[in-house]
């Protein structure tokens, strides 16, 4: 694509009206809830009933989490410079590899599938296969494992509870099921399916690609941020230092003078 | 409050489970809405049902406009570092005094509001008291005025549908509108009320601080600036630079050589 | 200015070499030193031997604080996302009302110099006519006081010593010292002309403006925030939580099933 | 290490005086040129001469490119948001896999130089086996080509003869162009190195690891966002949409009211 070619499928002016993936913004504010219109935004399309309480449940799956680095960050740039979009954005920015990265577990569970519908086996004969190629590789699967425990996380099984009451617990649930399975048996280890894993799931359910799920995370995240900026904003407190910080450079010294 | 003193209302984690405002967050992803949780986050209570009804249409009233500022900085950062959180944070910078912004208008309301109360005055009173005040110093009232025309903005009337429609037309309400009338008879200028002004109105309503409706606006501005970075990741595009960019510093020249 | 006309001094290309302020970029990259080559793009004009060595030294008046807000905030983002330059944009954030804000000492220089030039007394009288006036707003003096202590700021000294010694203490030195040693007169307080405030002084010496002055403080803050980003990088923490946190919210409670 | 063991070795604050890597901050004011100063905040010690002098040609080797996507991204923000520190921010994010991001170069000559050391073959012999392993497994270079055309990098000449000059031009200078030739020769491309490619080599001879490259491309960076940034904020443009932008999506369609 030529880099002077813009273009957006998104939303356009027409006599003088938004429109929103071809709806009247007008009647998405009157009609539609948040979570419907968000969809809309990504996807292109309102969703059904059970596309919507699917995504509701995804987009409430982070909201907070006792202070993690986002809403930490937000908290200290706060201190410093007492504005909210500054600080909404280092805490935006604080969204990666070690977490709240769905997207990841996304591509695991793209290329699952991909090798599922070309080989056309069984769930557990490709769930064996690609364990058995993962194990090999010495490769880590996105979306298992918790950083301080083993018991299931409760957000994992809450979105796998509604996935399942609204009926969308479909293909890309059980094979990446089947792959948890079987990898527990093959490695003997006791990692569970963390909240980016069942989030990723879910998404690939309703039709999201990998890319559009860090958006979802990013969304699902802001909340908190921008709670926890309000409260640093508004306590007043004023450059947040690092407690305990230890010096670990060199002694006091001195420079000979260099420039003259 | 001291700097090394961190304390949070959000959110905590108690025998394993991640507690929001209380509540256990596996109820939240069943049992909520992504709006209700957003207003538990931000407000710290459930909203009732007109509410979260009123919340919903505040959190549509943004989305996407045509490619604003928001994603159009966006997908300029993404075509020179094609990831989506530095693309997603770029956006959320670009909110503030002439995009989005309804916490000008949230203070100006809380200003006009103070007033009516401590002076037990009518609202026509108070309305005409505050606008010879803003005409008086020469100030602008935030929320009044569209930067392209004069026609009624179809997303502030929108929102007061949803306010006269869910019993959350109020008091903000009537002394904003009454503003807006008195100032019309008083400068002969033609200006609406804009998104922003309404939106004010509405979260005022709904009980939020100034500060917190800047945070409401930052995620009805993400979805739109989300799915505009996905389409330039995805288009591959690198490199977005200024068209029609004229120069307009010196001639060609040479330094002598200064160092040696 | 039209929202379409895109036009900037800065740089071009012209028959395939890159001109900045005119000047071939490899001159620049052979014969001058980067703090001159940032006077050149910011300022428009290659620096005099003495405009460089004060310049030289505004640029290393922050450099690092014992990890002040900016690069804390850069390495709690890095801890979440390993990832240098999401890091360098979290820390340049924290940059504000409250650190490294030389700009808001510029525009009070600005607007005493302009009350010096226009009523032509001398610089006793107009630090008297200014001292009188903040006082009576009850306003304070930016770039004055320390947070934690009354001992003269060591990098004020030390801006003043290289103003001294290239010749570049001038009208807006005077002023600036003038009105500081009135106010304490006038107030009894203890402040010292902190690191921000002398600052100003330098670069309105050297013909900055206020706006650009934030810019100064930007590259002088920048080379620790990168020192520490890429320390916590490769040392590989995950997710940095707020230590010794306290939760403030309501104890633990349930919902109602409000959806169904 | 621990999340909450926090130490840097940059600086500390012992007796009321900030020592930066050791020395007192106020002699490096008084006696340190900026580039050098940001040599001793990310490497730890003072540069000798020669390497003062090719630092300061790597911090001048970007400076500004006919407004790129960084300043882009800055002024399209500061239309919406007009302060200084969002735009520079989003200025910063600007940087990445297509955009001055010498450290990809960085970590493939770190490797090539490993293989060298490890195996004591001739440069030559090693090139030919770097570029055996990168066309069979069908790699690119990093460092090598440039976006519009196959005309020798004119910033990559003079940061080659301040190499040379400066009696720095070492094996990694060596080893990398050893590679460029043999790459030339066994695809029959024309791909020259361009200025990311001989800025990582120059760092590399300067003993910068790779990822702090990337912190030297930002501070090089800097100065263009800043310059661009100031003049849009003083021009006064508001809200940049972008020209000629195409609406791609659905035509106008409406809602069934699907709440009610």
């Amino acid at each position: 694509m030529d880099r002077d070619d813009w273009h957006s499928p998104v939303s356009t002016l027409a006599d003088g009206s938004i429109l929103i993936r071809g709806y009247p913004i007008a009647e998405l504010i009157e009609h539609l809830a948040f979570s419907e219109a968000v969809y809309l935004v990504l996807r292109g399309e309102v969703p059904s009933r059970a596309e919507a309480t699917l995504f509701d449940a995804c987009l409430c799956a982070i909201l907070d989490y006792a202070m993690g680095p986002a809403p930490y960050a937000a908290r200290v740039v706060a201190s410093a410079n007492p504005q909210l979009v500054p600080a909404l954005a280092a805490g935006v920015l604080a969204q990666g590899a070690y977490a709240a990265s769905p997207q990841d577990a996304g591509e695991f569970i793209a290329g699952a599938l991909e090798k599922w519908r070309s080989q056309g086996r069984g769930v557990e004969d490709v769930a064996t296969a690609v364990v058995d190629e993962v194990v090999r590789e010495g490769r880590r699967i996105p979306g298992f494992g918790r950083p301080s425990n083993h018991e299931p996380d409760e957000r994992a099984a809450a979105l796998e509870r509604v996935m399942r009451s609204s009926g969308k617990w479909g293909e890309a649930s059980e094979l990446y099921t089947a792959i948890h399975r079987r990898w527990l048996e093959r490695t003997g280890k006791k990692l569970v399916i963390n909240v980016d894993g069942m989030l990723a799931v879910a998404l690939t359910e309703l039709g999201f690609r990998p890319l559009e799920m860090g958006g979802v995370a990013a969304l699902s995240f802001l909340p908190g941020i921008i709670a926890n900026a309000v409260e640093e904003i508004i306590s007043g407190v004023k450059i947040r230092q690092i407690p305990g910080l230890r010096y670990t450079g060199p002694k006091k010294r001195h420079l000979d003078d260099r420039r003259g």
